[in-house]
């Protein structure tokens, strides 16, 4: 890269990494209200969430097309090189997050029609667990922090035993009741879209170690 | 592109693009084998898909590995370089078929602890669908040919309505007979599975229509 490119390659990789967070700030939102819309039954709020998606799928086009932009102008090396092609695969995961968003309140709003099924403490909990996996993931990324990438990676564990649980505790609730069976459901559907929002959030952490270390961790992650 | 560079770069997006047919390959049969196993409820089959994802992951970090060297050793432009970045979109995805083969067979492992629920014409169905979608997408890459990426894009609608309708059919048996509660509800993981498969074909196949045209119909297709 000729050395007079270098400050404006610098500054507009920091602003791919803006806006990459904004994106991901975006996602977790839509993701928060979709859960917020399933605890308090709200229709109004689930009705925002099917219509909303403008924004995201907005910056999404925006981000891939900086993405291109830095890699034809000024045709990075080493991290820069992984850097940019991560931010590619990362727009596409929290874009994905977003389209996770629409699935929960579609799945929020056919639950509505049914008494609620029970407490629904363990999927906030997930959805908690899901969304903070995405947001240090992000931080991982722009700050190119393997440990935090690292300890996004471990807390998979902890969403996939909810989902277990989860999926458990439903399904007791349709065998001993079959007037649940519909809602329940509905909410089995729920977690496993949470569990995907924290697999991608696995995607990400994966990157962001490939990117700092050009060490490729996904399998032996996966094996361990 | 330095010209004495574009006889190697020929050859090795070459090579590129038959590993990644290669890899598609691998991650149909494993889609395909878990379904047989389902419908033949052959519980070795099960056991050869859930074990045999070490060729498919080491492929996918190969394919990383060539994708990354292509761009750092040629600096590609235009469709060149988006071909380039598509491959390791698709790469991702694929790898995420062979992860949705391994989700089927956990389910029909469950699954065959009861009694079968009903004929499972659908579910092969929508394996069938989503196996072509796959194929199709991977050929459209290959051969830069948007007419039938955007084919793959149509097919998507009847895999959604089978899966709308999978869905209501078990919905229907779980409600008259509570026996079939837990196999039904595995049918039902199966079918979201698949329907994810074909989800991964419709990006595939976006990424060729934007690395042939540079055009994003991303958005606008899900609008349609």
């Amino acid at each position: 890269m000729a050395d007079r490119f270098v400050p404006h390659f610098q500054e507009e990789l920091q602003q791919l990494k803006t806006r990459l967070l904004e994106m991901g700030g975006l996602a977790e939102d839509r993701v928060s209200s979709a859960v917020q819309a399933l605890v308090e039954r709200d229709a109004a709020m689930v009705d925002r969430v099917l219509a909303g998606d403008g924004p995201i799928n907005q910056l999404h086009i925006e981000i891939d097309s900086r993405c291109f932009k830095l890699l034809a102008l000024y045709q990075p090396m080493a991290v820069d090189l992984r850097g940019i092609v991560a931010g590619v695969k990362i727009n596409t995961d929290l874009e994905r997050v977003g389209d996770l968003a629409i699935n929960i309140a579609e799945a929020v709003k056919r639950s509505m029609r049914h008494s609620p099924v029970q407490e629904l403490i363990d999927i906030p909990r997930m959805a908690d667990i899901a969304q903070r996996m995405l947001r240090n993931a992000l931080d991982a990324y722009v700050r190119r922090d393997t440990e935090l990438a690292q300890a996004v990676l471990d807390e998979d564990d902890a969403l996939d035993a909810l989902k277990t649980q989860v999926f458990r505790e439903l399904l007791t609730c349709m065998l001993e009741d079959p007037a649940t069976i519909e809602p329940a459901l509905d909410l089995i559907l729920i977690s496993r879209h949470l569990e995907r929002i924290g697999d991608h959030a696995t995607n990400i952490a994966e990157d962001v170690i490939f990117m700092v270390s050009a060490r490729d961790v996904r399998h032996h992650a996966r094996e361990a």
